[in-house]
């Protein structure tokens, strides 16, 4: 079972794929059919049947987030690689909503930034509202998988500590093409993650390789503030990211990113170069 | 000129207060009041009179805005003061919308943080959708400037190197009480800026010090993302913090903190623990 929402004669509309048909559900957008309990029941919620094969044009699966919520290095062999010891908490920061964009959109490059590079992250979306959460409630409260590419602006995120301007240029961030449910992606078995620009590969991994877990991460975030329906955490990278190679490779405008993580499958973005004055 | 967000019979409504007269306007929430450049010409907008002397009570003057961004150390003396050269470049991050509280409401001390310190700070609000801007044109899209304590828990702050979570615990920042016009408030006037804790001064300082201007940070920004009307930035606070105390002090269930600036108004905010299972 699986959700997405779509570009249809101008609006967004949320599409549910149960494995045989195509529905148009009767809600206004992901959070409200999460908060209905879409996965357990879809039943009350099926609008209309689409045909099997109708071309669907994505947006992010959740269109604005009330919260995303964004992980540092959480992949146990990069962050040993990189010869530092397990953090004992998760590295937590945020980005704005409009820094979304759907799984086949532009990512757009702003020549504010000349430092562009990917990150291949597995996220999770929450279904209900999560507050002060033990691990096995958090895990509950997981609605499912999708997966996400945290392009960041290096430059911007290494003037100062704090990340957030490097994380949230918008339109920089594919989130999709499909919500997974829980019930049929379980992110311990070793899926693989992978980054591939150009057709080169040049992240690779596996979703049991996560420090902390997805449900770790909500049952953590969940103790300073209430998770609610629709909101998104986006898990961390695994190693091989650009501003890693020797000498370090940025994205161009006019290439190609393919983020995909078996079980869910794919983001594939074209990075396209906004305008100098991009107003 | 400025303007406040009350609590009247259960809902939200925005409050003109010219010097004169004080008025119930004709607008959903503050974001559109600016929108329509209330400052400038609020006649179209005024909907009641109130009483002069009508109790007020205060919600934050921006309850939900679409951005809250927030800046680390930025005032010249302060920074000196710890033996740091002045940064190049602001330090940005964010907090969500659910952290912030009214002028005169309780501040929630949860018990996942023993470290609970104080921030005074000038807040800043977005007047007109601004992206890419110079000084000039950021200057001019600064509706007005307010009070705002960025009540942070230290001991969630320094777990990792981003501090999204230490500041962002819900119903911990006061904004407000009221959203004094540019027109009426000129940042670079060196009006005092002060943090009480139960009658004892811990923080003073002048809006003068500040090391990036409200309109420095708001050009900042902008090119990164766009800003739109009522969005929120919070300009650093000055020396003064409990952190740096010897030894430290934190803030206490039952402490009154007071944060006023010269020309705006202040805050007062008594601090309350949340129940351990605060559900």
């Amino acid at each position: 079972m699986r959700l997405a929402t779509v570009r249809c004669r101008g609006s967004a509309r949320v599409v549910l794929d149960d494995g045989e048909r195509l529905s148009l559900l009767d809600v206004a957008d992901v959070p409200a059919a999460l908060a209905r309990n879409v996965f357990q029941n879809p039943t009350p919620l099926l609008l209309d049947e689409l045909h099997r094969d109708a071309t669907l044009e994505f947006l992010p699966v959740v269109p604005s987030p009330s919260k995303i919520i964004c992980v540092g290095h959480n992949y146990r062999a990069h962050i040993l690689e990189l010869g530092h010891d397990l953090p004992s908490y998760p590295n937590v920061f945020s980005k704005f909503p409009a820094a979304l964009i759907g799984a086949e959109d532009p990512i757009a490059l702003s020549p504010r930034s000349q430092e562009w590079d990917w990150e291949a992250e597995l996220a999770l979306v929450v279904g209900r509202r999560t507050f002060e959460a033990d691990h096995l409630e958090a895990r509950g409260a997981i609605a499912g998988y999708t997966v996400a590419n945290d392009v960041s602006a290096r430059d911007w995120q290494r003037r100062a500590t704090q990340w957030l301007l490097g994380k949230t240029f918008n339109d920089t961030t594919p989130l999709g093409p499909w919500l997974v449910s829980s019930a049929d992606f379980d992110p311990h078995d070793p899926h693989v993650i992978s980054c591939h620009v150009d057709g080169v590969e040049r992240q690779h991994s596996t979703t049991n390789d996560l420090l902390f877990s997805p449900a770790d991460l909500v049952a953590y975030v969940s103790q300073v503030l209430p998770l609610e329906p629709g909101d998104v955490i986006l898990t961390g990278t695994p190693g091989g990211v650009g501003m890693a190679m020797n000498p370090p490779a940025y994205l161009q405008s006019g290439q190609t990113v393919v983020t995909a993580i078996e079980g869910l499958g794919h983001c594939r973005n074209r990075c396209v170069a906004t305008p100098e004055d991009g107003k």
